[in-house]
């Protein structure tokens, strides 16, 4: 299963075409909006004001309500488009969003709306396509869970890698804030809210599962490498700038023996007694739940002034965004990392 | 240009096969023979005892000292084999070796000695393949230089990333144990010597930056994305457990206000006077270094013994791992992960 | 460029989602309605009488009327459905389509209506994918024209495959039955409705001729074979059936003296006298026009009945194809293979 | 399974690169040097009379006998070499041959000594590739076997397709002479004489089943397509110039109540009654054998002095190619068009 999202933020639609789907799944189209409402925006002052149904049409790929085989292509037309904010920003990129770099990649013809294709929006149909996989994987006994780890420097409990928790996470997911915390949760929401009165914003990180994974996935090899194929779909996820498995970058400073997930068996099974790898030896995965975290920059669309340049005149300028923003995409985000992590465990298992 | 790295550790030869090289370039032999012995162990006590010259035969790809632009074969051959060390270790993992996740994988017959295809050995043609590349991007400008960035919770010297200190880089590369700051590395040695004493190992990061990248390198894309291109080529290097642009995990803590890198032109040309994103922004290069730091977890062959099973039984075991190995690979894998960034570089810049 | 084409002949839609479209192409609209209108049936007895308008809507990767650069979508809706029609043929496969192929290989969960995704209404998202890529091809000087080779065993004048002659297949583009010898084309018509009289249809085969390519695209290998990614291209498009190269079958009785292309100097550049290998030496193109004819196979739906089997009970069955069918397709396939020749070379100059 | 032909005529040696093979699979290292003794000139008059042992070493990937899952690395040292011949034609491409496309390519940087990485020799690898690929393929109940079906216009038998009659094919393959009619072979054995006699070559062709493939194997698909999958891997084979599948070109003649393969009910089992599709509807496998024949040129290199350009000089020049070289190459490809059948078999079954 490959997916091609498409669409810009303020064009007429959203969307993404899948191909290689497994024929024959019966699409429970509630659970697919599910999965889009935990990600959108304009409910709560922690996000960004503007408000999308996100109804999804199916234009291929289904009939009688099950996945036909053939590409299946979902699109969530754009409704609440003020594009008249943007038109000032149109000379002067916005420091560390997509903006400048990819002005220069596609010659100054991207739509400059919004963002465009650069849009936090075009997680909506990656959230979709997500929700799609995750349908494919439960029927495979596989499920995937995360919750927000980090924001602001406040810090969620953690999760215990060797049992996975799947049922702490179907809890968080649940949440509107999902934590496994909720004392934590409160001072995150602080953090943003002081923030976003700040005219600023807030980064965190996320934490993953993914239980029910048989061992044996993956190679050592570029292609394969299942850490390459989470990261791969992970790093295409907006605002995300690092990735660690099991205790990742904790590994840094531990010993072997430390380290090292020690084997026993099972119940007839090979499992580890500790899951600092987080499910992967060796670019393959080993039978534990694969568990890794992601970071994400705090968004960098804000209203205080910042220095910019102007690209139609080549000199520098200053520039305050309007518009409406996210003081915080994280809380945001857990759905879209499920989805991406979804979409690479259906790669893994080549789904 | 792809690569296939081939080879076992004990089998009769380790090499790469690449596709797509550009023809013309003038292969420098001799700068491929020096990355390799930058990687190579048995010179000192805080490497393996494996002792090999890494002689490269090319068997195809090369003529009259220049590359053809068909498939460039390199071959190394393995010579200080001592496979009777292995045998035993047959049906005992060493944990957190690739050891039971290929034996899932390959049913049981891949070459169980020394690793195999999951040896450490296998980067030496990573070297070598990395070093073509270096040698193509340096006739375009561009250039790859790393450090170590910590051992066993010990921190080299940062790097300035809006400057990318080529020469700092070159000056460590040029060294045995290749840190910026001398008495960090003392520490680090003795770090390493430490845990060696102790049967044990130590883990590590390695901070590398890419300079005279040009802006507009990558898309948002799935397959093109800068971060993810990256990302498939580091995770492809044994031991890398967590990947991180710029700023990476630090960025989760930090403000938008403190975060955004602010645009400035400087003779002519757009900058960042910070480079917290690496160089990279919505997937696709800004025109700044591209930095990033790997986390490679402690060596899991470890002499202490340890909780395992055996496969061949199905029982709970004990393993003492003997045979040659590293008590710390993170100053051999300098070049190795400069390798996987130059490959990386290569694909990014559709060379 | 990658495409992928979507939809089924009773679904909501049939699309394209292009990838790699480089950005700032003036997207002439007319001249990709013009393509589809080409194809269109319903104007005479010599197609289906479904009649379409095929109006090409725009969800993504346009702006300001240029290509973005990130994916551009086309989407074209079915109006004409009699779905009713179908209903009958369920179970029933029609022999030498891809009803029972498609089948087994989506379990019978596809969309057995009007063939589904295997119908030939999927050449109108091709046929647009085409247009935009032979608007890309003109801005570099690479024109792309066929005509029909053969109907039922009549022929068309042959091209010479030296010149090009791309006035004549532009000439023969603008008729509504695209051949260069009207007389030919006359006698073809009359054994297309011969057939349809007597419930039956016809094949034919199509000529095709590339221009303005530089000598120097493709290699010898398996996926940049220049050869190879036409056929890959081409064998796509449904009803194709055999394809060659320059003279093609015609080769195998050819003496090599009579087959070799001889090479001369002309104006400064290197040509050949003859063009028997197609534009293409080695997997490589060689400045000529690249020059192919593909066989395309009698329409399989026709209204004789025929032996076949019914998938529900298992037991030889009788079937008679009703519906809406062509007696022929090779005249509307013509700006389909023009399409798929398109979207090969911009995979070959990597666009 | 994927592989990369390496190597160039007069190289150290050609080699093959496998990835993706399965594990466990006992190679047959005679079967191999079998294939490879199929394809081996030198020892008629109706060949070239460089005689090469080829001998396979195998570098990595199989490891007591089996392979490994692991990259497998097949060499064939180069030892008949005679590189004087070349030299003179250094400037002077040979017409039809790779030589002037490739000069283009790779910027004059190839290896010009009998032809580089264009030589027929690198079919010798890709005879061992194919080798393992039917040791594969037998595992699962599926042969190759292929014929000459003409030489310069002298038609060997046909093959009954419904039937595939494997061992018809066995038996030809057994000859060193491989048609189905020893009467015809006679008389174009006599053909390349002839043509040899006169410095001349000639082409013809070879056609080839591949049974025992299960139904729903491809897609309609680009990537999938079966009929793409072969074409992919027949045009990589040097010399071919033409494919179709089943009754091709023939069926351009045909009316759809010819052509159509009725469908019957067979010992339970989905059967046509004639398979002038050869095996493929719509892009997919519909459990007949999938037949096809290859068209390939006359060996371009003869004798007779020819028209060529002298690329140092730019002007028009004669040239009468020495060195040795086949009249015919159609007998000897009959391996290698099993090879490339059986390499795409592989990948249609994802092996």
């Amino acid at each position: 299963m490959e997916y091609t999202i498409f669409g810009e933020s303020h064009g007429p639609a959203v969307g993404v075409t899948l191909t290689g789907v497994p024929s024959g799944l019966e699409l429970d189209m509630a659970g697919l909006e599910r999965e889009l409402s935990r990600r959108a925006g304009g409910r709560s002052p922690l996000s960004t004001a503007r408000r999308e149904e996100d109804r999804v049409e199916v234009l291929s790929g289904l009939f009688q309500g099950r996945t036909t085989g053939t590409p299946l292509t979902l699109v969530i037309r754009n409704a609440d488009r003020r594009s008249g904010d943007y038109e000032r920003l149109k000379d002067l990129p916005r420091p560390s969003h997509g903006d400048y770099a990819g002005w220069v990649r596609y010659g100054g013809f991207g739509d400059y709306r919004g963002g465009g294709h650069f849009s936090g929006r075009l997680t909506a149909p990656l959230t979709a396509a997500g929700a799609v996989a995750k349908q494919l994987l439960a029927l495979r006994g596989v499920w995937v869970g995360a919750h927000i780890a980090s924001i602001a420097g406040i810090f969620d409990a953690g999760l215990d890698a060797v049992r996975g928790q799947r049922d702490l996470l179907e809890a968080a997911a649940a949440k509107e804030f999902p934590v496994l915390d909720d004392g934590a949760g409160e001072r995150m929401r602080q953090a943003i809210l002081e923030a976003r009165a700040q005219g600023d914003s807030v980064g965190g990180s996320i934490q993953c599962a993914v239980g029910g994974l048989p061992a044996g996935m993956g190679a050592p090899d570029l292609d394969e490498n299942a850490e390459g194929i989470f990261a791969r779909h992970l790093f295409a996820v907006p605002a995300v700038k690092g990735l660690e498995f099991g205790a990742g970058f904790g590994l840094c400073a531990m010993r072997g023996s430390q380290a090292n997930d020690p084997f026993r068996m099972e119940e007839g099974r090979v499992r580890t007694l500790t899951n600092h790898a987080g499910g992967i030896n060796g670019g393959i995965t080993n039978g534990m739940p694969v568990v890794f975290t992601a970071a994400l920059r705090p968004t960098p669309s804000i209203a205080r002034e910042q220095d910019t340049v102007d690209l139609s005149s080549g000199e520098n300028a200053r520039l305050s965004v309007r518009g409406r923003h996210d003081p915080c995409i994280v809380h945001r985000a857990v759905p879209v990392i499920e989805a991406a992590a979804a979409l690479a465990a259906c790669q893994l298992l080549r789904l």
